[in-house]
């Protein structure tokens, strides 16, 4: 037991530690080699192949097939992943992350956050912005000019920025936005904002027409949910170098494929544990119902393994009623029940709304098998057909299997079992 | 009783209609022509004179005469001030508003605001940024240097932005500020962002150079009180068609001019009722106390008048630490009280950390002697000495006896009394 007790507090060193900084935007051919060697596609969440992935992510994969020019239109994508002629393989396995969808191919440009005190590179794509767009499953004309911009125009953009500033410090971006009724997961509106404080200066500085960059500026403003992507590479450059302590019982990844629900823990390596995925339960956009809902997906719950998004919901009262969770008041009921399954509250990240306390950090799968009380996520919803896009947002509870499983494993492992 | 109860019912509706629109940027003598008539300086407050102004008011005076070129340095312009060769009025005379002390002079560029559903226009300076400014009574050449910067780059670049963008509708990004922890008055970091994301597309259209829109995003970026005169401009523009109502007991506007607070009352028409001003209680920079404090200053109590500010504390539970209001639990507790002195909420600028309440609205001065609660107020604290600057930030209470005898002049007005 005390073996354990020090490996998560060493695991709670690193995280409290860290030091993400957004550092550059960079082609993921060159930021990950791995995505030249061919028709190679990464996506959210446990491995999965073709067959089982769900309708969005399977639409967002034709999309993205035809925008890398592998494929003539979305019916030769489609038969060219079913006859596997396409490799896929989870972001996560390559220092990645992407919402919902979470397609990552070599042409896209990624923004790499860097975490300074460790060393280790995190990536993930530029949020593509609201309605219809890859991640949610969306992949006509309009989201690959989309898209094809956001390489084309953008991503260079942003990235001469971010090379003139020297990079843009994470942490306390997030620590404001707490303030800010942000939660980091299903509102970013504050932390979008206070990156474009940061980053506009130096868009303006690197040259651009006045046309490229008034445009530039207003994707990036009208996007409540740019941060969201920065963010999720931030929860991954944190949590990365929490892996492989051994004896350390806490989650260092959940993630979603949109058929499964994935966690790994810090003594169990890159083992995924996995269960079938769950249904959000919220609030669906007019037109719209839970009929045509696709289960819980992507990445994105990087953001509570660093105990942010659900964690975090009593920073973000307008949330709770966005994901249909209650009232106002009721919203720090999900953060104090999140602290039952942490470490620790993270005093760099404190919530105002609630007296300073400072967010659940560092899940314990011990904590979650005890108390039965499985991470709460806020979430986006994806219709379940290919093509559609986002329909709703929710709240998902993990599924207590991986836990469960992941512990008895962890228990043999320790010897206790 | 019925008459005023129809009145102040006018007045309310006249506030929840307005619409107030930042629309451009003028220069002063041409917004308020006669401004070009002399060595004319507007201030903050009711009308004052040199010999009865406050150290850091005749700081500004000082400052600001040198900037208009009306002095060779700050012992002439004192001197010239002493001699009665400078004329001051009131900003709230002139459709305008001006923060702490408050300086208007015809060669400052004056944010417009126009309130489209009466069609009248307020105007307030550009908000300088934090540290030694001439707001707090700054006035050696680093202030005066800054001054210029935004007489002919920023104010120019605002005026091309705003005018190609339509203009900028002000009351839905106080609404969406309200979700992210500001409360307008010492909190505008929110809205500020917002206005920011709203402004800058439009600022990278004029075509100014790079390192020219470079410095103003800069400069905008990283003030987080940028906000604040957008704010007050906002806050004169919907009171302004408030004035003059017959048998209405809500009050147009409060202000302090470091000396004096002074309130005016729709049907008491323009007539100031003023009382010695009192000492904020707050927090102060390191290296100062109290002592060095200089008492209440500034129009910014416009924001109050409107229900922002003090009457929005529970919006920002941040702002309750920043000016030493107890804990964040507790910042709910101002609005409610300031429930009791208003005539209703406003359902347009909800509370979410409140579950949504409004803030309080329309300051009725019977509510005021009655309850015995004076308008809470959050401001900002000015070195009590001419050109130090910002020395803390704290509450003030309104003093009650602009209120009582506001209340006599209305009861025999009424012919109550």
């Amino acid at each position: 037991m005390q073996a354990i007790e020090q490996a998560n507090s060493e695991a709670i060193d690193r995280m409290l530690q860290s030091d993400p900084v957004l550092e550059d935007v960079i082609t993921a051919g060159d930021a990950i080699p791995y995505l030249r060697e061919g028709k190679i596609i990464l996506h959210a969440g446990p491995p999965i192949d073709w067959q089982r992935m769900c309708g969005p992510m399977q639409g967002a994969v034709a999309g993205i097939a035809v925008f890398e020019g592998w494929a003539s239109d979305l019916d030769d994508a489609v038969e060219q992943a079913s006859s596997g002629l396409f490799t896929f393989a989870p972001n996560h396995h390559y220092s990645a992350v992407g919402p919902m969808t979470g397609m990552t191919t070599a042409s896209q440009p990624l923004m790499l956050v860097v975490n300074r005190s460790s060393g280790n590179r995190a990536y993930c794509a530029i949020n593509e912005g609201l309605g219809k767009v890859m991640r949610f499953g969306g992949n006509d004309a309009s989201v690959l000019a989309r898209l094809a911009w956001i390489r084309d125009e953008l991503g260079p953009m942003m990235s001469g920025a971010l090379r003139l500033s020297g990079g843009i410090p994470i942490k306390n971006l997030i620590a404001r936005g707490l303030g800010m009724g942000d939660e980091m997961h299903q509102r970013n509106v504050a932390c979008s904002g206070l990156l474009l404080r940061e980053l506009s200066p130096w868009l303006a500085k690197v040259g651009s027409s006045g046309e490229s960059l008034s445009k530039a500026l207003a994707f990036m403003g009208s996007n409540d949910q740019f941060f969201l992507n920065v963010g999720m590479a931030t929860g991954k450059a944190i949590m990365d170098p929490v892996r492989d302590i051994e004896h350390c019982s806490i989650v260092t990844a959940m993630s979603r494929n949109g058929t499964e629900f994935g966690i790994r823990v810090s003594a169990l390596g890159d083992r995924w544990f996995t269960a079938p995925v769950e249904m959000p339960e919220g609030l669906y956009f007019p037109g719209y119902t839970e009929d045509d809902a696709n289960p819980d997906m992507g990445d994105s719950t990087i953001v509570e393994t660093i105990g942010l998004g659900g964690f975090a919901m009593g920073a973000a009262p307008a949330v709770a009623g966005f994901v249909g969770a209650g009232a106002a008041s009721e919203a720090g009921t999900y953060t104090r029940n999140m602290l039952e399954i942490t470490y620790q509250e993270n005093p760099e990240w404190a919530i105002p709304a609630m007296d300073y306390q400072g967010v659940p950090t560092g899940i314990d799968i011990r904590r979650v098998v005890e108390t039965g009380l499985a991470p709460t996520i806020n979430t986006g919803i994806a219709h379940k057909k290919p093509g559609v896009g986002q329909v709703g947002a929710g709240i998902v509870r993990a599924p207590m299997q991986c836990f469960r499983d992941a512990l008895r494993a962890f228990a043999q492992q320790e010897g206790v079992l």
